[in-house]
């Protein structure tokens, strides 16, 4: 296995959106800034969603046009609807997911929105997005979550991801993406899974595979998407934003341990690992008494250990 | 992927030498009985080493012929020596491990012993067990520890590992097994050391895969190492006996993550996992406070979760 992984790192959104604490603007941004240093190259900063839902993300805005300006950085948001997008793409933000949840209980839960209604905020955007000019255009993704089961509904049936996969890309998403919201993922799930998307969607249309840690199979199932060419994973520092170890927890995976997986693989991340882990701290700091996890930054790197080529 | 895998638990053996509560011979009993009920039939009860040395397991020969007693179980035990293989087989036990570090470093200074020294040891025991009736000769077992690195010398170089495979056998094991005591393993070491050790060894004599989880990998490394067909790995129970959150700490692989990974995937364990589950609430009444591991504990089996056929 050879080659260059992207690791998109979702703490600033999925991890801060999680927790009860709120993290100062400036530490977000030095979080961001730190993270670009040690050699990240996309970062979900925030959320285009009301204030009064999530306090945490309130300065999404304001994190966005920070991050456009650290170069090199694909700076990516969350959207709930239309206004979300265009308060991204005023913000300056090159790419934008709206989730799409493959459980409709979940989605009239999360969402408060039925499939169709979704399905059709999808189309609002996509005409939107048309209607900008090519330079100002983010890339916008559907995001399948609930993709490999939901907490409430239980399994989700494999034709129901490809239907709504398909519909995602006929409402105008340039690429969709499956996320494994509940940690009900395994590996031969994300195989069949991915490959079956791709054949529907198109093998470029594929965004890429959010996976959580909630039952420890979350690097497994990583090197499952490996093994059927996945070349795009979102993960979290220090798995901020779901508790691994209480019921229901959602814990992310761990962008320290994922990076350190695949250097260890002699895959390239373009992360200096030593550097990713100092990220810790900023955490730390801006967030006193917040528990972060991962294996890796509590053991420390191998004897010996080399960054792959690309590794810095 | 279909078939059957085996868990080998290690908890009882290398979970209590890690801790330094010494954990009463009843409560061994219960453990493995636990266990035995839950559908884990091969076990590693103990270690016959001297009392001085792991006072934890000073037990070893009561609870090996205890745990003979359990129909259908598989007694394995560790032995440091011709000695303890002596010690062993009067005690009833169905297998026997002796480990010989790769790094020369390690095996000094964890065995006090060169590797032509341990490789003599195994040479006695070979002649011993083949002096004994067939009926009464254990399974021997050379487990290639510090197999993917070690804490002192670092990387291992594979042509070490191989080198002492066919010593091994040649010094008249039956099969030989590669452990991670370190943690240093990632999927793609894990793949090329199995396969090559196979080549060099055999097919029928590799014996499986002792993995442990102190950078988070144990998982992902189980998936690559039942990718090259590998059918044997050993777990703890509650990962007993290294903190992963402690720097250094060894981190075995959780059985019940381990049989939950599997069992998700189709894999047949004979395990029933909510059994396998209330196995803890044993280890948790006999060593208070000693904490516990594991994600799929906690987080509980995911709602319309179906054990595979041979899960129960």
């Amino acid at each position: 296995m050879t080659g260059r992984i992207l690791i998109s790192e979702v703490g600033p959104r999925d991890g801060l959106q999680s927790i009860a604490a709120i993290m100062p603007t400036e530490a977000k941004k030095a979080w961001i800034a730190a993270e670009v240093a040690a050699g990240v190259t996309e970062i979900e900063v925030g959320s285009f969603v009301p204030a009064r839902v999530l306090p945490q993300l309130a300065d999404t805005a304001e994190v966005v046009a920070y991050a456009c300006s650290l170069p090199g950085l694909t700076v990516a948001a969350l959207v709930p609807n239309l206004k979300g997008a265009v308060a991204a793409v005023e913000a300056g933000a090159h790419k934008i997911t709206l989730p799409l949840s493959v459980s409709e209980t979940h989605s009239l839960k999360n969402l408060r929105r039925s499939h169709a209604q979704v399905l059709e905020e999808v189309r609002a955007i996509g005409a939107y997005l048309r209607s900008l000019p090519a330079a100002q255009r983010p890339r916008f993704e559907g995001g399948l979550s609930t993709a490999f089961g939901c907490t409430l509904e239980g399994p989700v049936p494999l034709r129901q991801v490809l239907g709504l996969g398909e519909a995602l890309m006929a409402a105008g998403a340039d690429e969709v993406g499956l996320a494994d919201t509940t940690g009900y993922a395994d590996p031969t799930a994300v195989r069949e899974r991915v490959t079956r998307l791709r054949e529907v969607v198109g093998q470029h249309a594929f965004a890429g595979l959010h996976l959580h840690n909630t039952r420890g199979l979350g690097l497994a199932n990583v090197l499952a998407g490996l093994e059927v060419g996945v070349t795009t994973f979102d993960s979290s520092l220090g798995g901020l934003g779901g508790c691994p170890f209480a019921p229901g927890a959602s814990g992310n995976v761990v962008t320290e341990d994922l990076a350190f997986m695949l250097q260890s693989m002699g895959l390239e991340t373009g992360i200096d690992l030593p550097r990713l882990l100092e990220v810790r701290t900023v955490i730390q700091a801006a967030l006193p008494g917040e528990p972060l996890y991962g294996f890796t930054p509590e053991a420390g790197l191998p004897l010996g250990f080399k960054q792959t080529e690309g590794g810095s």
